[in-house]
């Protein structure tokens, strides 16, 4: 064993919670806890969970997880959302000091935060400042953000379950709309990276793979340029052909120009019969959208075509179904970058590799590696194009991709 | 066995889906079959689904389930929506003349409807026509509806999946609140009754019998009336307290005089810096609701409070992941209603009773009735007032009430 400067451990978890993000934490402390941390003679005296992050962390605020009991760590993990609470706070360079200083107040020397691009920024910021001032400090960031947008990542921890929602949640809508037909609109998360809209092609049945009549029939990202007129025909296509249609629609599509939809047709309303529609609640794309087909295909003076929107919102990061995957690899990342830390390596983020090329042939497998904090800090993974077809549906390609990520979905008949 | 007019059996399902309305559909197959529908002999030669309801039954559109596989049945049974395709059309007089027609033009002589109260309606009146005319008809309609407003039941197939979804979906939400809080508002589906909405409830902890800290902290049900200035008021309060909450709304909520609260909304919108909102889409009342709280709660020149709200929309009805009792239930009122158009019962519709009333300490059991199609035909049913606690609670009667049927939920940690 390498020589390990004594000291406590602090971990923190940041940004939108997810269904698996508590696995994570619970990784890192029993990863920790596996290399003696607590005990007499070990390097680690304290395991300490930030409360609120970084937020905490500053105030002091801390959570004791070195002796939590097993079964409580246990439940925790299988918990949704983050057991320590979150933050959104995105520190500046004086923000940082002050993270910096309550690391040496309270004797920090190794620390872990779970969350996204962001938290990775602040992890890099952190450890620059550390190694500034000679003061060493193991700084490690562990991945997580349902939108899987993480440089280096094959996938993010808090995707694969989210993305399990999304199939579901869609199956069950696709099916009812089938059953009562008319055009049906689900807005689903993802502001720059559409990897979660694209789970819905999941919804499609066995032969979900290319070219299902199943729904959802349009998928819109914001990796592809949405233009209104488009969309209108494209519907209309499939309204006229099924009297049905099914939409999945990133909450971050965009124009051309990378406005975001939702200030377009505002700005389209205020010159028509809508008046000053705000977008400040999170109904108001689906709903924008929703009158948008409305008016483009209702015959002149003939009966109002049937549009629905919903918005899936908070409950898609962390509904209670989560992907055995996910839990799994939740926990692994915690538990790699504690041994990490405790095997000599100073900083670093975890990221999961896909171990057998896709296309392969071989059964999925995932291995960990340590990769340098600014190869994620700060960075955005976008849908590469291999994963789009066309300007409204995904690709083979993303369907082998994300298939064995998310578990088995039920399987249902249709008459 | 008695005297049985020989002829077809038709079977249709009607008015918004639900995850366990294909297990009456499969409950009355089995239940025709285990008299020998369809073999030689039997009264009864075939059965034929109508392809959305009444509508597909006048056009003489059929799906024959007479020899569906098992397997098949079975898997149709787990699959959530209405597998033959549903129908919002609410026959007058003239509709119902048709659907006789098209019972006498099929050699249809047994008649089961599986829906909510005007399916009920359409059973009394087809009843009714055909004892005119002298035809002999059996006419049964079977409960189903997430909105448990049906009389006569103590509860609906339908609504405990829909409950365990609210449940699920809220207590996820409430740890994603803890997790960064501010004011989190979820409106949930139930225009007239409360129950569904009531659910949300059951998101609380062990200790979610009464009292509880735990969101939802602020329930509003269509039977209360609802008044903005007291719900501000209501939510500034523990606002203060805590620094967040997390509220259930129904979407039917309405003031003192029954407007609905979207409605009363927009009024005040035209007047105020809103502008001509519509409530069109779905996300409306949610949105209204944020902003209303938005511009009450935040301090002059201060920061704007965080609030957001979701609509759990079209997958609170329809999610995959049906109750237990539920499940059965539905299975088991669709098979009785069978044996009693095979046991001389001319008509009726068939009810869920509570065979231990609430408080006796007996565990949970149901048995099915027949009752009256009259004491169930487009009549609603409401939250009774021993369910319902001040103006923004549910009773622990309720929670009593609600807890058998929805199911084991997960388990969480909160250090």
């Amino acid at each position: 064993m390498p020589d390990l400067i004594p000291g406590n451990a602090v971990i923190g978890q940041s940004g939108g919670p997810t269904a698996v993000i508590n696995q994570s934490l619970v990784g890192v402390v029993q990863g920790l806890r596996k290399q003696g941390a607590g005990t007499p003679g070990s390097p680690i005296k304290k395991i300490l969970g930030m409360r609120h992050g970084v937020s905490g962390l500053t105030k002091g605020d801390f959570h004791d997880l070195t002796d939590l009991a097993h079964d409580r760590l246990e439940l925790l993990a299988k918990t949704p959302s983050a057991g320590l609470g979150s933050t959104r706070d995105k520190p500046d360079a004086a923000y940082c000091e002050r993270i910096f200083d309550a690391c040496e107040q309270h004797d920090i020397r190794y620390f872990f935060y779970i969350g996204g691009n962001d938290s990775s920024d602040t992890c890099r910021i952190v450890n620059e400042l550390a190694k500034e001032k000679g003061y060493e400090l193991r700084c490690f960031h562990i991945p997580k953000t349902v939108d899987n947008d993480l440089m280096e990542n094959d996938h993010t921890p808090g995707f694969p379950s989210a993305a399990r929602f999304v199939a579901q949640a869609c199956m069950a809508d696709f099916l009812d709309n089938i059953s009562l037909p008319g055009i049906k609109i689900n807005v689903i998360m993802g502001r720059h990276a559409g990897f979660l809209t694209a789970a819905s092609a999941m919804a499609r049945r066995d032969d979900r793979i290319e070219k299902s009549t199943d729904g959802p029939q349009l998928i819109y990202l914001p990796e592809v340029p949405f233009e209104t007129d488009r969309f209108c025909n494209d519907v209309a296509k499939i309204y006229e052909e099924k009297g049905r249609c099914h939409i999945a629609v990133s909450e971050g599509i965009s124009d051309k120009d990378g406005t975001p939809i939702g200030a377009t047709l505002i700005k389209g309303a205020q010159t028509d019969a809508h008046g000053n529609v705000q977008l400040s609640g999170s109904g108001a794309l689906g709903d924008q959208l929703s009158n948008l087909l409305k008016d483009a295909l209702t015959p002149a003076g003939g009966k109002q075509v049937r549009v629905r929107a919903d918005t899936f919102g908070y409950v898609q990061r962390c509904f209670p179904d989560q992907s055995v995957v996910d839990m799994r690899e939740a926990r692994g990342v915690g538990k790699y970058a504690a041994r990490l830390a405790m095997s000599g390596d100073l900083d670093g983020s975890v990221a999961i590799k896909r171990v057998h090329p896709l296309g392969s042939g071989q059964p999925y497998a995932a291995a960990y590696e340590r990769v340098d904090l600014k190869a994620i800090a700060a960075k955005t993974r976008h849908m590469p194009e291999e994963f789009i077809e066309g300007h409204h549906d995904v690709s083979r390609t993303f369907m082998d991709y994300i298939r064995p990520l998310i578990g088995e979905l039920p399987l249902y008949e249709r008459l």
